[in-house]
């Protein structure tokens, strides 16, 4: 590419290497991962973590709820240092890039950053941020907003799994519970996320790099349903107040929803439906959907979830049982940095990187860091868009000038 | 009543008085019962009812999947015995009267042959059949159902239950492994099975004899749903193909047949949705579903199971699954025995009990007796037709006439 050689370069064939090693731990059951926050693997990958920051010679933080913060010393040391970060736990059924690649684009720049003998005006630090996906202890994106001040330090801890266990004691449990400062004590002068897209448009065109210019709005509730249990033969249906019921006619109507929208990118989701007892024999009494909906356009993501409500209601009556919103949740228009993007389009065009603006439609932990430093990300392809799927896959060449972009920018940044 | 003087009549309040005895044993959460079967409070009700069996001088005797005969000797032993039965699990939210109404009608009319006594030409025996529910080892109607020999011993013995617990490790475990006899070993001359309706027609109607004269035809299946995991995000809603939503339009869908023949009494139920992953932020690429249908008529059954398999295909279609039958079955016009139901015909004419034919839509183990032995069943009123429900209720003056209807039906054919 014209202009490449203008910038230091990273080391493609290292980047590679210390993906596949990470890829080894946590094995899922089709050559992805299962990696959740706060298990064995986790602990494990957060050690070789470890030994690579040590091995760059990084100073190693831990704060209390886990994130990890491995410092590059600038030439005045007493400024707020540049930030690269992402996460390196999984879903249950997760890819090998997805969080992972952030992270390890970080250790890259660090070590071409070495290799070239370039110390910046500012430190240079690496943050690995714990239970991104929320796929262990939920909200997603726990730590970093408790980091941020979204939310409660002592509430994050208090987070529990599906089997009872406790955020704070699982810490605890692998040794990974620090007394760094949260943002307020220790604030960052840029923040800059490097994921993998999660979604099929630069693969399609064929761009490396994405730079993401705003978020999808995401408006999603916890609908819990009640109803009878009874007799599954001689109860006439009109008698029948089954929760399961009234549960899947909400999942069907918000699909339904999604497709509405299909047409300008909207979509819904239906993630999850428990239901009890959920036995043959016995109507069920109780359920809870886990439902949302996404759109560019924030009015539109309004009425989306409007209509979801309604539906809910309509549902209810159908099955003859009662639904309530048990949580609900509105997110995106994340204020990222004109700045920091402005810096990223003009670093891609000095560099003669292929790039085009793009919206962000997944959670990402930017969107919490952005509530307290200037924050940016950038989007490389996964093949096909597919991703929170262990055959999540990228290449490496669509992958690497997202991270000489990054490097740029952060020098650039760091020299500010 | 009239005529009722005629007949050796139960003592209501001793029955009862056992029914709340038995009660206290495995309470569930709202005033009813949780006791599945093998577990503890099982082995409890067990436990008394042999000591209710020992008192009454009765002999038992247990056969290999635990069902309990306890034989109240005739004047010619050699003659097979006439057999009431019933089963003492509940559901996990189960009502006190459900199951265990018809194994203490037994008690009592046997400790009422004694008060009177009466004895039979042939014996009499209190059948307890295990684990009638299904709810915790599946299907239901196990034990009877390999006793009757529809099942295999090994295989029946080989069932888990969720936690991947063995039938015949939990027998063992609470020593409730016998040897005695199964059908062909040990056949019976009749059996009879007293049962609240779990309906609410006797109810309504304030009828306390409903005469079994035929069953609902009910065909069933487990369908399996494949799609493939996903993020919930940037996913674009054409490359989804999430196994909970073509689940829950399968469900739906179904309930949408049971309304189309609830004028003529038909029913569908969708009774179990499990989901994987099922968790946030990830689509599920595999779901289960248990669904069936019932109806009076067979060939009305079977084209509300076709119209459910025909949904099956339409579900997988709109969710861009794939959808399979991986168990099914059908059951019901069960050959009850003409001359016993005309004895119960008789008899309630005879002592000027209030009676109708009814049909039974429920699973019961008199289904599988039926193939074994000539077999025939009474309904008495639950209040409001509620069961399957910790609130299941019955009036015992609406009961009494149902099992003074046993008793002479058991003294008639037991002296035939």
């Amino acid at each position: 590419m014209p202009g490449q050689d203008a910038i230091p370069t990273i080391n493609a064939g290292r980047l590679w290497d210390s993906l596949m090693e990470q890829a080894k731990i946590g094995p899922g059951r089709a050559g992805g991962l299962c990696r959740l926050a706060l298990t064995d693997a986790d602990c494990e990958v957060r050690t070789l973590f470890a030994r690579w920051c040590r091995e760059a010679g990084l100073d190693l933080r831990i704060d209390p709820l886990g994130n990890m913060f491995a410092r590059r010393e600038g030439r005045d040391p007493s400024l707020p240092p540049v930030a690269i970060g992402s996460h390196l736990d999984t879903q249950v059924a997760g890819g090998r890039f997805d969080g992972t690649l952030g992270v390890l684009a970080g250790i890259e720049i660090v070590r071409t950053l070495d290799d070239k003998g370039i110390v910046t005006r500012r430190p240079v630090e690496i943050i690995n941020w714990t239970n991104e996906e929320g796929a262990r202890f939920s909200p997603p994106m726990l730590a970093s907003g408790a980091w941020a001040g979204v939310y409660g330090l002592d509430w994050a801890l208090d987070r529990r799994d599906e089997a009872g266990l406790r955020f704070g004691d699982e810490l605890a449990r692998i040794s990974q519970t620090g007394s760094g400062p949260l943002a307020q004590g220790h604030p960052l002068d840029a923040y800059f996320e490097l994921h993998i897209e999660q979604g099929p448009i630069l693969d399609a065109e064929r761009l490396p790099v994405g730079i993401v210019s705003g978020t999808y709005a995401v408006r999603g509730m916890i609908v819990e349903v009640k109803g009878e249990t009874a007799h599954t033969g001689p109860t006439p249906m009109d008698r029948r107040r089954n929760a399961l019921v009234g549960a899947a006619r909400l999942v069907a109507a918000v699909d339904d929803i999604g497709w509405a929208h299909h047409a300008t990118g909207g979509k819904t989701t239906a993630a999850r439906l428990v239901a009890w007892p959920n036995k043959p024999g016995i109507l069920s009494d109780w359920a809870q959907v886990t439902v949302d909906c996404r759109h560019a356009d924030p009015a539109t993501a309004d009425a989306m979830f409007a209509a979801m409500k309604h539906a809910m209601g309509e549902a209810a009556r159908r099955a003859r049982v009662e639904m309530r919103v048990i949580d609900e949740w509105a997110w995106g228009q994340v204020p990222f940095d004109p700045a920091l993007i402005e810096l990223l389009r003009e670093q891609a065009r000095a560099h003669g990187i292929p790039h085009r603006d793009i919206l962000s439609q997944a959670g990402h932990d930017a969107y919490h860091v952005a509530t307290a430093a200037p924050t940016a990300m950038i989007f490389s392809p996964c093949i096909g868009g597919v991703t929170h799927n262990e055959a999540e896959a990228i290449e490496l060449e669509m992958t690497v000038p997202a991270v000489n972009l990054l490097l740029a920018a952060v020098i650039a940044r760091a020299n500010r």
